[in-house]
């Protein structure tokens, strides 16, 4: 299909157009990588969406948080794409998010877009594609983007650093389970969403939530929170309930984030460090070939065990890369 | 002062000798940069002092916990250097270690050696220079590195990156206050060390400790902890009481490590980590030059206004490098 015809399929809200146009974006061949840089720059960049990051380890009830919190979304008049960002796909051997059938009503909804994770490649390419995916969603005229990862790595970041906010879903644990917060996740956190709040774990749920309400308090506030954020809420996706308060927070928290400016600088910041991100990666992509990878593998053998201090094993690879270059041209 | 006869000085313990490398390692200028990598590849590999890593903002008594901690292992017989990590320097207008007269004690210790540190440039500087004087301080011989910074910005990754272990001293504090901590230095943290438990303050440290002990029983254990760490305790640097425990906690966690593979693999895992860096640090260097800061900041605004999506003006921006590259050669 040819571009522009791609682009006005986008943007007048067609589902196949944008499912060929994320694909577009998600591959890495070099056409098609000139023509997804055409395609970004037919689009309209006054259209925005509500972009939710949502973080959540496998158990914790995400795609039936997402069925019935999108469902919600829909049920409201609002158009939800449901995008996943998983780094580790390629080990699982598939998307975590491919199963739709576990978000069956969402997937049937008129209104709603879901797209599974591609199969992966590094957490660069992971994140360029990611955004280039949510400008597509926000150009077809979504109202809400729910990107969401299983918090493999640095994945957390990458959406957070994608998204207007960001969820992080927990499930009720008692005691010693509690250990399972990563370290650092709390920093980008803007809910905490105990879920499951509902039977016989609603006793642990309240425990939980209390217990990271106050480790939250312990930490120091960002300015770009209102009062009361970040907070740290009980849930239960199964029984839908909580949820219509978790979107009343969203919009309290997004409102006064617009009134204060911080959702312009906000995604002002972002688009600033995504245009370095990227030109970082290219820079750094000369140590991606595998001359440069197993020169590196080399040196750093002996930097680690103590033959050569790192600084003078970082000349020596640089002196060896710039040769290759030099016979290269 | 030739290399060869300052490396020599260095390895036999000479303090002015010890000063003079770690000035040179200090300098940006290129002459000494070389004469900086010869000095290094002339230092013993084999020379190890425990490397510990410690933060804290002013006010939290950290002069007093270094003179005090540092004078009881002297007073062991080990031999103590300090070093400074301070990247704000530069805007504080001098060394927050500088006033050696708040450690009068110590700086008078024939066994100790403090460095206050040098007027900064940028962090990835700072972070080899400090690993550079790490390394001399221990080819001189020290038994422990105390690296401290003032946890401005990244300084404590570096620290954490150049430390065997890592110590975060609090003050005292209640209710609101405690909004005090990092997100994300909880990550780094061996142990927390609340100071000032003594007179008026010891309820609020006793609080402040035991909050602290439970947010870090809500984190994820890591692989090289053992039972019980990391630990929150509390201090009093200025009577000197609870200094001895932290000492044995030391020595308790440092024996695990080393038993377990945790200390050599950390070791391994540093150097691997910097010679990585320095060779990052090399390739970004590129973006440093007047006409790169000057194009960055130009496709910079641009994205930020939203006038070209990120990677559209990375393409852009790397094009007029490339170029830029071709005609100087």
């Amino acid at each position: 299909m040819e571009t522009a015809q791609l682009a006005a399929g986008v943007i007048k809200g067609e589902r196949r157009a944008l499912a060929r146009a994320i694909t577009l974006v998600e591959s890495a061949r070099e056409d098609h990588r000139v023509q997804a840089s055409e395609l970004l720059q037919l689009l309209p960049l006054d259209r925005q969406a509500l972009r939710i990051g949502l973080s959540g380890t496998p158990g914790v009830g995400k795609s039936t948080f997402v069925e019935s919190f999108g469902m919600m979304l829909v049920e409201k008049g609002l158009r939800v794409a449901v995008l996943a960002v998983d780094p580790s796909s390629s080990r699982s051997g598939g998307s975590i998010l491919g199963d739709k059938t576990r978000m069956d009503r969402l997937a049937r909804a008129p209104n709603a877009f879901i797209r599974p994770s591609p199969s992966q490649t590094h957490l660069g390419g992971v994140a360029r594609r990611s955004r280039e995916a949510v400008a597509l969603c926000e150009a077809a005229g979504f109202d809400v983007v729910l990107i969401e990862t299983v918090g493999v790595g640095q994945s957390e970041t990458v959406v957070a650093e994608i998204s207007d906010l960001f969820l992080l879903l927990l499930a009720p644990a008692g005691g010693d389970e509690l250990q399972g917060v990563k370290r650092g996740i709390m920093e980008i956190a803007d809910m905490i969403l105990v879920n499951k709040a509902d039977g016989d774990l609603k006793p642990a749920a309240t425990r939980t939530c209390a217990d990271y309400a106050g480790a939250l308090r312990l930490l120091r506030k960002r300015p770009q929170d209102p009062e009361g954020f970040p907070k740290a809420v009980m849930v239960s996706a199964l029984h839908e309930n909580g949820l219509a308060d978790v979107w009343q927070d969203i919009e309290t928290l997004i409102a006064w984030r617009r009134a204060q400016g911080f959702w312009h600088r906000t995604r002002a910041d972002q688009a600033r460090y995504w245009f370095g991100q990227d030109v970082r990666n290219a820079l750094l992509g000369q140590l991606e070939t595998p001359q440069a990878r197993a020169a590196l593998k080399s040196f750093g053998d002996k930097v680690a065990s103590g033959e050569m201090p790192p600084s003078v094993a970082a000349q020596s690879f640089l002196a060896g890369l710039d040769r290759r270059d030099g016979s290269k041209s």
